[in-house]
Formats: structure tokens, C-alpha cells, sequence
């Protein structure tokens, strides 16, 4: 490990148009306000205003109080970056709900509240009291970083302290952890925003006690009168729970419940420097990032029970690969780089970032995608009728659904998206992410301002102003991404070499006020393979440009999509296309079809169908289904 | 419709030999003990024993009865070819239990006596009255045209003759008819057994009466205090009956349940002449046959609900394609044969004989495959969470199963086959299926002997010798397979034309004792395309070999089979393999394997993946899974 980088935190960073700049002006305008609706329509904000009676309709659910924090934490953010009295004042609301709610222990949760008080931490394998708990912490002190005002977070430092006197190893207390993961890392935020040692000790205990024999989810079911044997989700590696993490190597289970688990290793480690748990993030990363990740960052493959499945095993039309999942992927690699400045933490960052999260929300920031497959026809979700249970989230992006945890879960994101465009120490930045945007560090003492020019996915040119209040020395790190195979650079105009295969370029100098890096990235489109394993993908290409990863919607080519067949030497051209799906850049090339009018009523026969040229045009995988229900594919046959 | 034709009764043609006749004697050895063993051991002998007492374990199901009757159908065709004192005793016990176990007034179902006598006919939809009542006529004729003895002929007579009185249109009878279609068939057969008209009038009325408004399932169901929107199939199409059989077009719902009524209803016009409804089952027909059929004759893609999806939604890793849907084809095919003498309904009647019915046993004839899917992943089942609940159905064959439809209903339509192989008419013989066989037929009133010699389907030489005890007029009619694109016919040595596009070689003359028909089929080695809008199969072959289709097997391949690809101009060549799988012909040729070894942990990277020469040696379909656990694919990959 070399040295502990810290984020630049997004109060600190502001995105400024472009890409990025967009989305979070989506947020703004449409997401915040259209979740709030939700939260209020649903009976959410009632269930926390205590005002919901047993067998009313609404019955307050055991996620939430997630989802009302995690909306909260995005508009703390928000409310930091652009000030808003109404968004202000929901915000407030909310604070004093959960003020009022908690109890006199500090407990605090309106599921068990208000339905079963009686039950409190008798199930911590499924009911979520823990995971309710990190996100009321993560939005207190996002609130906290956000306003500077203490109420949310002394409500969170109550509860902390509720449950730290309740779980640990000592006399009368459970030893018991999250069923779903979360808190973890929540605690490490809440011990950097008090300084209190003993959330840090908390959120170890958790990690450490997770797996250990007796386990603990067995004794709780007996406890409840239940056979562990009979547990609905098979074993304890759905919960990361099958093994002490020490002994951990493959990433298993439900892909959310692992990647909020390896975050908060991941902090342990930024924290303690526990180069044995740090070895273990990164046999987890190999397994999940290089055998279990679909080519947008998506993972967990498996739709029953959201889960990792078997190595290599990405099949394209039935994909879960849960906006949430991926979110957790990208907040795991975050913290990753902070551990070790490494280019293929940053790139799997920015490919689930433009891709598997991204493609979550709707351009227009009010529908969302729980599920993202790489291919979807129609047909299996509308006719198909095994497939219909899970009906049309697949097709369609929906205003919100009964388990809510993506759509606020994408919010937070974007609202805190400045934190991770940089990192630092105190001699060095790093520039993890391509974005227009002004960032305020200071190095060695010295206020530094940075400024990024740059049209960044579409465009590989990056223009890095750096001006520090006074000359001083320190080293700029600028991510070189895996895809790209031919950069350039230049300080004040003039080239400095990059060295090759170097994940970052690092440049030491003293820099003065207005001192300009010119990174060049070329961006051509690439035929991308996957690995000869992954049997899905066998003889098809993905189409990749920069980081966004391309697809064909049915919209563009018409039906049958997988008649269609690229040449892997038919040329292909990007074109930009400023007034399509909020501003890309298309792919277009000539390909073939094989020719459906030759058949007559045949279903099978012995091989002559013509092949026809067809013309091929491929969108970003995020702004599919933003046309309408049609067929939509990422990996396209080469022939 | 030309001269409806009739069957020769399986009783006049013998087997010998050869492929069918291998396969006869391994159900006569193996097959019929081995289930006869299950239906013992699983207590579905006790349930018609009636030993069976509330509370114990083994309640009697309601299909148990079908299944003790098409074992003993299966039986009672074995008996008239192989005298077998031991299975004639198993048999006559089980028609002894069965006299004892009919109600006084006719009724006869052992679930409905022994566990709930009070809901009789109160639930036709689910239930499976009707359709147990069918197979048991079914046994009553097989063992009466075997033995000539009547005993359960008359059990079967005075139950129709109950439900004859039960179900019609008259005063106080129920306009009921079965949810799970079997007894519309099974009527006629006992019509044409005992000449009475009334159970093929009642045939008629179960066929006509289906999906009437008001619709009598839902009737039923609200009689039962349910609500028929809550229907847990979602709609009537599941059981055909969401409209009058006159307006149906399209194959829809549970697939043997369709295969079933529309068998019935060609068993209908066979005896009525019915042009319109001739013209359904033809619209049916193609609808199944040319939209909604796996290449080898599977059906019913969706596991959920065992049923018929939409067009050209034909999955291979995921079909259900139940065994016994496809002996449903068969059965339909057969029956749509004597109403027309069609080639295209041979070809798919030999199409699933020879792929997807035999696929259902494995080659010693004691486990059975439900499901019969074109593609397997043994990971799927064995790693991939949610498809757990399928286990090992679908890469291994099992004893047997739950509901254990499929494993006698194979052992009867092995034990009959020989009623397959030829249908006549007074002055017309018709050959449909290839197998060494004796067949003895009256034409104009001179017996004949028919004997064919041939090692087909792995040879396309066919020798037939027709041997009239005097000489005779009459037409021989031989099928020129769909599949066969070089026919030659000599008659005693002579070379005759075969009409060009004809599905049958036509050859009338007055033939003498020992006459010799000399066909030969071209039989190359057949790449075979799918249609396009079947979006699983473009891109890749499938190979056939005269009716055989072939596929891929870990065993002879390696793993990762979807890493192979078969060029479209590598040679293939087969060759015999006698001592393989029981007897096959091998498929081999060059094909090029993805190279894995350059990947060294990579899992996405721009094309560049060399190809390195693969032999690829395929199986016959039908004989997969019986070299232990492990990847099989039929579609090929081209490339």
C-alpha cells in the first residue's frame, strides 16, 4: 500500500456543466422533488411521523427508514451545492421527525416502532434494524458536513451509542451484526465527523464477529423458535456471513449486502492499515470485478436472490445486475483508491459510474431500473409467462418501486459525485475522473485551486488548470484509463513522457498559478471480447468508446436484433448527435442481416439464408429505454 | 382430405431388430420393471389397494391413477408381443383392483375415494378427473385388443357411461369438461373398441363444449367460494379453453394438454369428416409446428406453466420441452397422418420419435428426463442460485418423478410403436416410419405380408418386400422424408421416378409374393439454420443427419462448448460408432476454439482472442446425459 489518499469531499469539488454537470442539474430540478413525492405518497414521511395505526393500509416497512435517509442524505448534499428553502425545509422535517421518534435509549427505527416493538434485534439476519441504522448515520452526517448543524447527528450518536452498549463481546451483549451490511461503513463516516474512536470500534467489531462460530443468525432463528437449517435464502454466504472475512476470497451472495460489506473493509483498512484484511479486498475485487461483473459494472447476475452466481456466469437477457449493486461496486472502488492509488480501481469505478448505475434512471431523473440486462426483447417480459412475474421493471423504467432502495440510492450518488473526482495526500492530487469542474485542496499548506476543462465521455481532451495561492511543490496523478491505448500529455504546452503501462501519469514540479496539463486520451470505438468463459458472449462484441459502453435498441435497427451481425471489418464511425437522448455521441456502422424474407413459413432448414447489409447504429447503454418498450442489445454478433 | 387411412394396429406389425426394435427390448427388460418397482415403492399401488388411511404417509395424488394406467397400457401392449406370466399377473391385479375399487354407480378415481369422495367433480379445472378416466380407457383397450379379455373394458364402460350421465347438455347434468384434456382421445378409442356410439358423441361434446360462455371454470370456481380472476394459471388459454376449439389458431397453454385435445379433435374428423374443424387443427398446426417447435420436435418452452410461449420464443438453455408434450406431437401427427396422407406431419411425427421423445430415456431404459433442453450449463443447476429449484431434472435423468407423467407414458409409446410404421386404406398402404419390421395387412381382401429391412435412420437403404398371398392391386405409398433431398426407388430391381417435391412415392401395380421395393435416401451430414426470429439460434447450426439431430457434449469436447465454432466450410464426416451409446453414427469435423490460454485473468479486453483448431465430434441428441454430469449444446456456433 502506498500512501492513504483522502477524497477531496464533494463540498469541495464543484461539477460545472458537462456530463456530470447535467445529471446532477437532473437531480436537482426533477429527481429530488419526484422522489420526495414518493416518499410522501407512499406513506413513508407518515409511518416516521408516527401517525400510521395497526392494520391501517401502509404498514410502515422494515426498509423505510432507508429509503427516507438515504433521499435525505442526497438533499443534504444538495442543499450544500444549491441552496433550496423548500428542499431545506423537507429536510428539516425529517430531522425532527426522527428526533422526536427515537427513544429514550436512542433506539430508532419506525418499522419496529410502530408494528412490532416487541421484536426489536430478534432477527438481525432479515429485518434490517442495522442497515436502517448506517443509512440514518450516513445522511446525519451528510447533514452535519452539509449545514455545519449538529441535531441529526447527535440523533445518530444516540442511536450509535444504543447500539454499541447493545452488540460487542462484553457481559450481556449480543454478538450479533447486520444481516444486511451497511452500518459498517456508515460508523466509519461517523467516527471521521465526531472523532469518536468507539464508532470505529463498533464498525470493527461488526466486521470481525461476521461468520464467527456459533453463528450468530442460527442461534437468533433458534432463539425465535425456528430451525436455522430451514433459512429461505439456502446458506449464510448470501450475508457474506458463511466465513469470518479473513477467510474470505470469492465474492458471494447478494451483491448489495457485499459491496457495503467490502466498503466498510475497506475503510477499516484506510483506517488501521491492515495489510492482511487488504489482501483480502483484493482477492474479493479479482473475483468480483474479473470472473462476476458484466461489462457495465453490473453484478450479481442472479435475479433470485440478487445475488453473485458462478464464476463466468453472465447470462445477458435474464441479468439482475442491480442499480444498487453497482452503485455499492462503485463506492467500494472509491474506497479502494484511497487505499492504493491503482488505474483498475478507477476504471471499474468509471465503467459502472457511465454504465450500470447510470443506466438506473431515466434521462429525464424521475423513472428508474431496479434490474439492468444486456438484452432484453420485449417478449420475455411481456409474453413470455414465466417471465412475467417480474413483469415490466425490466422493459420500463418505473416511478418507484415496493422495495425502494435504488432509486434514492442513485440521488445520493449523484448529489455526492464531486468526492469522487479527486483524492489526496499532502503532497499529491489525483485526478480519478474526467469531469468540467473546480475542485479547492490544499498542499503542503497551500490552497490550490484546480480547474478541469474537458467535454469528457465524448471527448478524450482533458485541460487541467492548477493554481496554487503561492508556488509550491507537489505531484499531479491523472488516471490513465485501461481502455485507452494512446495518451499524451503536456505541462504548459510542452510534452512530458507518460510512462508506459503506468496507470497514472504523475507529474512533480513546483506549480504556480495557472500552470495547465493538456491530457490527450485517444478515443476510438473498440470491438470489445469477453473472456472465452463467459459463454453468453462467445462470438459477439460489445462496442465501447471511451468509457460508455454501447448497445443497439430496437428503436434505431428495428426488430429481431439478433439477426443483425457486425463484420469485424466493417468500419465504424462516431458521430455526435447533440439533440438525441440528452446530447451523445452515436456508433454507426454497416452491417449484415440475415435476410427473414427468403423463409416462407419455415422453421428450420438446411443453411442458405442470404446475408443483407444493414445499417447499425448503437446508443450508450445508459439512455436505452428512453423511446419507448423495444429490443435492446449490448453484445452484438460479429459475422 | 384424401381416403382417411386407418393404422395398422400394432398388433399386426412386429418390430425386429434394428433401432426400434433395440429399443423394444430394452423397454421389455428394463423399462417396465424398473417402473413397475417405482409405482410400488412410491405407494401408488397401495392407493388403489385402498389400504391407504388418512394421515399416512403417501397420500394417493390426483394423477396417480393415469400413471398406474399408462404403465399398464404400456404393459398390455407387451403382453401380446412377449408373453410375460409375471407382468401378466402385475397386470391382471392391477384390473382386479380396479373392478373392486369402482363405486357402485360407475365412478372410479382412488385420489377422490380415498381422500376427498366429497369434492367429486367439483373442481374439473385443476383436478384431473377426467384425465385420469381417460387413461384408464386407454388401458381397458390395450388390454382388451391384447388379450380379448373384457374385464377392464367393462370397469372402463360403466365409468364413461357415469360420466356420460354427469356431463352434457341435458337436464341436471354439469356442462362440464376436463381441465387437462386425455379422455376426448381415450373416448373414441373405446368407441371404436365397443362400437357404442355414445362415447364418441361424448367425445364430441367434450370437445365442442370446451370454452363456452358462461365459461365452467369460472362457474366452478365461484361454486367453490373462489374467485375465477384469481385463477393461479393466469388465463384460460392454459387449458385451450379460452375459446370455442372452432375459433382457435394458435397452440397455446400447457403444452401436453394441447397436444392431447388436438389429437382428440383429429380423432373427431378422422370419423365425422369435419372440414372445418380439419382446418383448425391445420392452423393449429402450423402454428405449433412452424413457430413454437424446438428442432427437435420439443414443445412447450416455458418451464413455468409447462407451456407453449410465443412465436419463435424458443430458449435452448432454459426449455422445458416436457417429454411428454413431445410425444403429444407425436400422437397428433400420427392422427393428422390417417386423415391426410401429409409428409411434412411424418417428418415431425419421426422428428420427435428420434430427438426429443427418446431424449426422455436414458439408454438402459430405466431414467427419465421431464424436461428436454437443447443446451445445458451443468452450472446452471448445480451453482446458479435460482435455478436450484429445477436441480438436477435437467442434466440428469431421474427414476422418477413426483407427478410421473413422462416414464410410463414413454414405455406405451415404445411398446406401440409398431401402429406408427404403416396406415392403409382398402387399396393403399402407406410406409411412414423406417424400422426392420413384419407388418400383416388386408388390401381388397388379400392378406399381405410386409417386411422391411434397412439400418435405418443410420443408413437410408430400405428394402421392402411385399408378399400377397395372391397377387393383389393396391398402391404403396413410402414417406420421402422432409429431410432428404436425393431420393431413388427401385421396384424389383427396376429404377421408378419419384415425382419431384412428392412426400410420398406413390407406386400402384398388382404385386405377387415376394416383390421388392429398393428405396434410398441421401443421408449427408446436414447443416441446419433456424429462422431468424428464433434470436437463440442465429449465428449458429445445428447438425442433422438423416431424422437424427445431433449435439455437443462436454465428453467428447472439453468444456466451454460455446467457446466452439464450426466453420461453414469444415468437412464433416460420419462414421459409424457400434460400440458407443448403444450403436450411433459419429459427427465429426475441424472446428476453432476461442484460445483461453491468452486471457491470464483478463475478463474484457478489444478483440484479439486468436482462434486455434478444435476437433468437434458430436452425438446424437438423444443419447446425451448417459456419460455422467456435463455441458451438452445442440446449436452450434458458426465462425
Amino acid at each position: 500500500m502506498n500512501a492513504v489518499h483522502r477524497a477531496v469531499p464533494w463540498t469541495a469539488v464543484r461539477l460545472e456543466g458537462g456530463f456530470w454537470g447535467r445529471w446532477q442539474e437532473t437531480l436537482r430540478t426533477a429527481t429530488l422533488s419526484a422522489e420526495y413525492c414518493q416518499l410522501e405518497e407512499t406513506g413513508r414521511l407518515d409511518a416516521i411521523r408516527l401517525t400510521w395505526k395497526p392494520g391501517a393500509p401502509n404498514e410502515p416497512h422494515i426498509f423505510w427508514d432507508s429509503d427516507i435517509a438515504k433521499w435525505a442524505e442526497a438533499a443534504s448534499y444538495a442543499l450544500a451545492l444549491w441552496p433550496d428553502p423548500m428542499l431545506e425545509a423537507q429536510v428539516e422535517e425529517i430531522i425532527d421527525l426522527y428526533a422526536a421518534a427515537q427513544w429514550p435509549d436512542g433506539y430508532l427505527n419506525t418499522h419496529f416502532t410502530l408494528v412490532e416493538p416487541e421484536k426489536r434485534w430478534t432477527n438481525l439476519r432479515d429485518q434490517h434494524e442495522l442497515y436502517c441504522a448506517g443509512h440514518l448515520f450516513e445522511f446525519a452526517v451528510a447533514h452535519y458536513r452539509a449545514t455545519g448543524r449538529t441535531k441529526m447527528l447527535e440523533v445518530a450518536r444516540r442511536y450509535a451509542d444504543h447500539i454499541a452498549a447493545t452488540f460487542g463481546r462484553g457481559e450481556g451483549q449480543k454478538r450479533g451484526y447486520p444481516g444486511h451490511e451497511e452500518i459498517e461503513l456508515a460508523l466509519v463516516k461517523l467516527y471521521r465527523a465526531t472523532g469518536e474512536r468507539r464508532y470505529l470500534d463498533l464498525a470493527q467489531y461488526f466486521i470481525e464477529e461476521r461468520g464467527q462460530k456459533p453463528h450468530y443468525f442460527d442461534l437468533e432463528a433458534i432463539a425465535r423458535g425456528e430451525d436455522p437449517a430451514r433459512y429461505w435464502a439456502g446458506g449464510h454466504d448470501y450475508t457474506q456471513s458463511h466465513l469470518p472475512i479473513r477467510e474470505q476470497r470469492e465474492a458471494v451472495g447478494h451483491a448489495v449486502r457485499a459491496m457495503y460489506l467490502y466498503s466498510g473493509v475497506a475503510d477499516l483498512v484506510a483506517e488501521t492499515g491492515d495489510e492482511g484484511l487488504y489482501e483480502v479486498l483484493q482477492a474479493l475485487w479479482e473475483s468480483a470485478t474479473r470472473r462476476r461483473m458484466y461489462i457495465t459494472g453490473g453484478i450479481g447476475s442472479s435475479a433470485v436472490g440478487e445475488r453473485f452466481s458462478y464464476d463466468y456466469d453472465l447470462p445477458n437477457d435474464t441479468a439482475y445486475a442491480e442499480t444498487c449493486a453497482a452503485i455499492g461496486l462503485a463506492l467500494w472502488a472509491h474506497r479502494l483508491l484511497k487505499i492504493e492509488r491503482r488505474g483498475e480501481y478507477g476504471d471499474i469505478l468509471e465503467r459502472a459510474l457511465y454504465n450500470g448505475i447510470l443506466s438506473g434512471i431515466s434521462l429525464d431523473g424521475t423513472r428508474f431500473f431496479y434490474a439492468n440486462p444486456l438484452e432484453v426483447h420485449p417478449g420475455d417480459y411481456l409474453l413470455r409467462p414465466y417471465m412475467r412475474g417480474w413483469s415490466s421493471y425490466r422493459i420500463e423504467r418505473q416511478e418507484w418501486f415496493t422495495c425502494a432502495c435504488c432509486p434514492p440510492n442513485i440521488a445520493r450518488l449523484l448529489a455526492s459525485l464531486g468526492e469522487y473526482v479527486y483524492s489526496q495526500t499532502e503532497s499529491e492530487v489525483a485526478v480519478h475522473l474526467y469531469a468540467p469542474s473546480r475542485a479547492f485542496v490544499t498542499l503542503h499548506g497551500v490552497p490550490v485551486t484546480l480547474t478541469q476543462e474537458t467535454d469528457y465521455p465524448w471527448d478524450g481532451t482533458i485541460r487541467l488548470t492548477v493554481s496554487p495561492k503561492e508556488p509550491v511543490l507537489f505531484g499531479v496523478a491523472l488516471r490513465i484509463p485501461g481502455w485507452c491505448r494512446e495518451a499524451s500529455l503536456r505541462v504548459n504546452g510542452q510534452v512530458v513522457p507518460i510512462e508506459r503501462g503506468g496507470d497514472y501519469a504523475r507529474i512533480a514540479r513546483t506549480w504556480r498559478e495557472g500552470d495547465t496539463l493538456l491530457l490527450e486520451l485517444a478515443m476510438p470505438i473498440e470491438r470489445v471480447e469477453a473472456h472465452p468463459s463467459v459463454r453468453h458472449d462467445n462470438g459477439r462484441v460489445a462496442l465501447q468508446r471511451g468509457p460508455i459502453v454501447y448497445c443497439l435498441e430496437e428503436a434505431d435497427n428495428g426488430p429481431a436484433l439478433a439477426a443483425l451481425a457486425l463484420p469485424r471489418q466493417a468500419p465504424l464511425t462516431a458521430r455526435p448527435a447533440p439533440d438525441l437522448l440528452g446530447g451523445i455521441v452515436l456508433v454507426e456502422g454497416e452491417g449484415v442481416r440475415r435476410d427473414m424474407t427468403t423463409w416462407k413459413g419455415a422453421l428450420y432448414r438446411p443453411v442458405e439464408t442470404p446475408l443483407v447489409p444493414a445499417p447499425i447504429r448503437a446508443i450508450p447503454y445508459y439512455a436505452w429505454a428512453n423511446r419507448g418498450i423495444g429490443e435492446m442489445m449490448v453484445w452484438v454478433r460479429e459475422g
